[in-house]
């Protein structure tokens, strides 16, 4: 059993005190309960394919999570609520114990939803008496299985729409505002702005005293080059573009792999989107509705995001770039809102990007950077078994930046790193570009 | 519960009245409702593997072939439930129309469990004022329609068997009767018995006014050599000598093609045994229990049929060899007891194959035969989209007599030819040995 | 050339003297060489498919028959040319030993031609030695080394027929004669003639003092219906009035199998046609040609076959009706050539079907039966490690009679048993077409 | 048709004159017919999986990259040697037209070894016309034909190694010296030395007159921590205690798809290795032999790599660091001898790592950074067809730095980046360990 960590002795999002840190576990809870409301048993089972998780298996995997690495080794006399649960449970912590294989996940019937629910009031239970009796040790545990649960709120989201999307009814999720919101402008966007940056050395990562994952640690010097970077994401409208183009029957334009992937799956349009008679509809979380061009694109690959950048004159930034302009604007200038999940966003309706009328940094899509997923200079994976978390995906993955309309508040910061496999198209994945100083060009 | 359908005079399959048409139809759609209650929307969802069908898809399936077959020509002004079900729900009628693969069944969320039952009774609804109304002509097509779903039913609770087997808590769909029952016999099985046939020109296939399919017929001659076939099933007592001398490491036993597919797929037992410290154990519909050596073998591939037969210095019967002997023991001599699913079988309890105290051709596990299934000479199918129905599925699979203990009553008649391909265990599949005559032994 | 195989009083297949024994043995090796001849070590390299052998593993396999089966156990001191060829060579016989996996034939590029060659030339002085000493015993062995030699020399031709055709240079084997030959006859096939057979009891299977395969015996009788067998195969421009029919474009005439084969195969005519601006071209052993629609057609799977006989209004015969009216037919009415292997055969030329101008049972591409491929009544497999040979396969396979061009001569006789997967197109296989009696129709 | 791109006003490899022209390609040329001719037909003919090539397709690719990229656009009148060559033997250039599949080149037998030989000998006589008449215009494309062919030229010797690797006979490719050379020393390596570098801005990449590849360019700043480099790399006796240890079996040191590939593809030592009762062996271009524990371990991947740095308690380079060695150390620094395709290079034997008794950077086997393959700042691909040479492969790749026993002369300089898959064994990959400086360890 990996040993409980020691304590960071100023995190921010520890809590003062056991009050506070109980409701703020509380409130995390509470959303993930809230955000599966809506998903019915038959919802909650369904894995539409290997990359996605059942909505059940995530709210029993984070409930999983606290019981190993807080109830267990924290709480005396705790038992397990299930002795299966662990090998049901688990994701990917080798350290922790043998696991059902992930691809299989959706053959799983029982536990059943009714059993997921007790299951986390059980582990809520047990978490109260842990908190009301906790020293500060627990701090970083606490936050981190606080901020590993808000991360599969934003999987949870992602995946449910995968797996809605399988159906030929075009269910719905939760319903758009009926005002405003999504899929009614028919503006056309604003112009492409462009922020400039002259470059040097810069500083990225994280430091100081707020909590961050392990990967966006040490704080390190980068060194570059002139740069200028888009001060909105690629639109629906910018992409029909691409695609009236022939982007997607270009092989020039694209990465060899990106381009047999492109072939082989059939590719030639966003995924969601469909071909109708009256032209394009896209899938949302809200039902299936006609392409609104002024909102962000949504839903590409690596492969589709690098070929549209190199077709439209411009390149893909790198994840330094992304982080040195976001420093460089500062915290009121990354841009307004959050993603539906903050208690600051929309009040209602079903997470998708909406058109970004001023510039912002932060938005609606996570941003693909031209970057590897790799370690900083002198990264150091956290002790025991929680060291699984980050660094052993560090290959064959693209950092991506920026937060997305389903990604929980506080996880829009400068220096947190996203990252999946260049293929991977449902999680909300879109396009900002970059390019290099115009002397350069 | 519906009666052993007798043959009538104004057969195929016509009930005397609408009344009578109606109590047949009502009971079959009732007796499928009472299989699935015990399983819960999760369970209902989940496809473990392409040749399982979800619970609600069977559900949905047989009613979307009532409003298909029957609804749509036959009742005026009836309108689809929903236009998208024809492309859900059928299964494989290429005349009908296209259809969601069949493979990705399990993907579909939604209709949930909710919407098939409001289909159900939207069709139920719509049935009854179609046999109110209704004159000689659906005879047919409403037997056919009561026969294909109870063969739904057997199929609903083979697969609902296999998705539950997917759970490490090893879930239970229905409790052993706590008296008597599978499991608690200690006894030795009986001897075999043998019945001698002296061969010659045999007659086998359907004739004459009860309901069949068509391929069970035209009835025609067939010649036999001179055999003998065993009076009851194999049984797992018998094969744990097989597996104890080698049954499954010794290459010459097994067809090439069946050896392969041990190899590959690493068997060692026949499905859902599990090697325990103190002995084997078996996943049943009652949940996991010791092995009994006095049950019939169940959940065997064709190859590890023809394998076992090889090794008992045996054969597997022919399906003309095992007709043959159920034409010459008579109806009073097939056996007694009938499946699970009869009103006159075991009054609760899980379905599972029983000990056989006394010879019985009929019984709670399928027997494989070594007859490819082919067209019988003279065959043809029905016509119209019910054409579909078997003659399509003719190479590559092999025959099995005897029904099992999920078989519907009525389907246990000797002309009755079920068939999967050599690899399939997860239908409740035995074996039944039989062998030349000994002068040509 | 070989003679064809008299049917001696002291067979099986046993020459009445040690030179006639040698002469057979030599003739057939020198055909085998002679087959060969026209590829080069690149092309006796290749495996084209998991199904195709390499050339050169043709030649070295048939000759580690004789090692293992004739000259180690029967040799006095005899040594194995190679122990690593005993891995290499050995094909199927699991009782012999492990082997190379056969999907892995082509990527030995070492022992190269000239080593197969200078093992052939070993094994062959060791035979002249045994059979120079040899007593009666060896004549059943040494025969069916023969026989499995030639058998070889069919899967040699049409396995090196699918390597060829996989460069796109067309390359040629072997060229048709200058005068007559396929592709030079414009005239319209003869039209279709019927054997008509009054069904009955007939007895079919192999008897006597001839060499057969054990999968030939015993001979049984079998009772069958009146129908009517034709009197040739199916030729192209039949084929070609299939698929202007659609005959690849519709689900209904074919099985459920096949149709989903066809399509995930892309099969739109059979194998080695290309559609070509000025119409359908063939790739033959001479080469890429034009289509000559006297032909008959060839390189069709049982599924493509199946279709065509039910598009046609008729269906495949089972190999009992084939058989049959063999039998009926007589020696004298089979027809009169044998194959390309025949000394009695075309003079030079690739082999490749031949028109039909005369009625024949035998023929230039074998025949789909509609029968798989089953043990006969009482079977018993050779003794021994030749047991292997046939028995093991008898799942899964549809049976073909008839011949082909590639077949040498002795193995059109009657009783032959051919067989291949449903999915089988690179053998040279036909179709011929049987039909119930008009007042069963 | 790609556009001749412009000269280079002074590459170096740029000939002064026709003669030193035709010089250097003559004996690059000549080079490669010097490699395969220890490889018959049969060798030159296989694919022994979808990496590899067969030899004679490398002869043949090398030739059509003069022919489509030199002669067309440039000889006058000059004819295509064979049309159906463009489309056999173009490797990855879309811009240039269709090409035959990359994983089937291993079934194509025809054109064979001689037709490749003829082939190379027309383009050659057409090279020597236009060579002598050629302006200096000529010079970038014809060096990057010779640096191409040469690059193509350790290709044909990893991929012969692996397809004589499929042969149990272990066959021989060319012999090691009969004094010295692998195998023979016992003697224990030197112990590890480390280079320090402090750290701070370097610039990386390649700048000047000398020939490079644009993925080389440009030349720009980076920044770097302080760290070590080795100076020398991992040998097979550190391997050995890695084995020793649990390496293979210890998820925690792997990183996650690494660890799964270990445990899907059975890995339990690096390719070619054999436990024997004696020892372990290694398959090598001489045959099989014992392993010398003072040599290089080589062909490991990315993952095996990784696995073993973190064992060892410290980590792989990245590519910036390796070349800021390299800036360090200076031209004289680098090591002695380059590989055995070096005219300085062993006279004779098969190429192979050997023991590397004093300190060197560059070496016999390539050693994998932790750098992924990506566009340096700036990156510009090169105009016209050729620009396809390089960076459409910057995705999922890893950086390897140093040269290898295969490398031709020239290519192991400071800037060269070779680039693999992770899961790549295949080549002559090894390891090199970096750490950080001791500060921050």
């Amino acid at each position: 059993m990996p040993p409980i960590l020691v304590r960071h002795a100023s995190l921010p999002g520890q809590p003062a005190s056991p009050a506070a840190a109980w409701a703020r576990y509380e409130a995390t809870r509470r959303l993930t309960e809230a955000l599966a409301a809506p998903l019915g048993p038959e919802d909650q089972t369904v894995q539409s394919m290997p990359d996605v998780s059942p909505t059940k298996w995530h709210r029993a995997h984070t409930t999983w999570f606290f019981e190993t690495f807080l109830l267990l080794p924290g709480l005396a006399g705790y038992e397990p609520f299930d002795p299966a649960y662990a090998y049901l449970f688990n994701s990917y912590y080798e350290t922790v114990g043998d696991r059902y294989p992930r691809a299989r996940r959706g053959l799983v019937s029982r536990p059943g939803v009714a059993e997921v629910t007790a299951y986390r009031a059980a582990v809520d239970r047990a978490m109260a008496d842990l908190l009301a009796g906790s020293s500060e040790d627990l701090g970083f545990l606490l936050e981190l299985g606080v901020q590993h649960e808000q991360q599969h709120q934003e999987l949870l989201l992602m995946d449910a729409k995968h797996v809605l999307a399988q159906s030929p009814l075009d269910p719905v999720y939760a319903s758009f505002p009926t005002s405003a919101g999504p899929g009614t402008g028919a503006a056309a966007p604003r112009p492409h702005g462009w922020w400039a940056h002259e470059g040097g050395l810069v500083a990225i990562g994280a430091e100081g005293p707020g909590f961050c994952f392990d990967n966006e640690t040490p704080r390190h010097p980068v060194y570059l080059q002139p740069f200028e970077l888009a001060d909105r994401l690629v639109t629906c409208g910018e992409w029909l573009a691409f695609i009236d183009d022939g982007g997607y029957r270009r092989p020039e334009l694209w990465l060899s792999e990106g381009w047999a992937t492109c072939q082989a799956e059939g590719w030639q349009a966003p995924l969601y989107w469909r071909a109708e008679p009256e032209g394009w509809s896209i899938f949302t979380l809200g039902g299936r509705r006609p392409l609104d061009p002024a909102e962000p694109v949504c839903h590409v690959s690596y492969y589709e995001a690098d070929a549209y950048a190199r077709w439209a004159g411009a390149r893909l930034p790198t994840e330094a770039e992304w982080e040195a302009v976001a420093e460089q604007l500062g915290p009121a200038g990354l841009g307004e809102g959050e993603g539906f999940l903050d208690p600051k966003g929309p009040a209602a309706g079903a997470p998708h990007p909406r058109p970004q009328p001023a510039p912002t940094l932060v938005g609606d899509a996570w941003a693909w950077t031209s970057s590897a997923y790799l370690p900083y200079p002198g990264f150091r994976p956290w002790a025991g078994g929680v060291g699984e978390y980050n660094g052993k995906f560090m290959v064959n993955q693209q950092v991506l930046r920026g937060g997305c309309c389903a990604t929980p508040p506080g996880h829009h910061r400068p220096s947190y790193r996203n990252f999946y496999p260049a293929s991977a198209r449902w999680p909300f994945t879109g396009v900002r570009l970059a390019r290099d100083e115009r002397s350069a060009r």
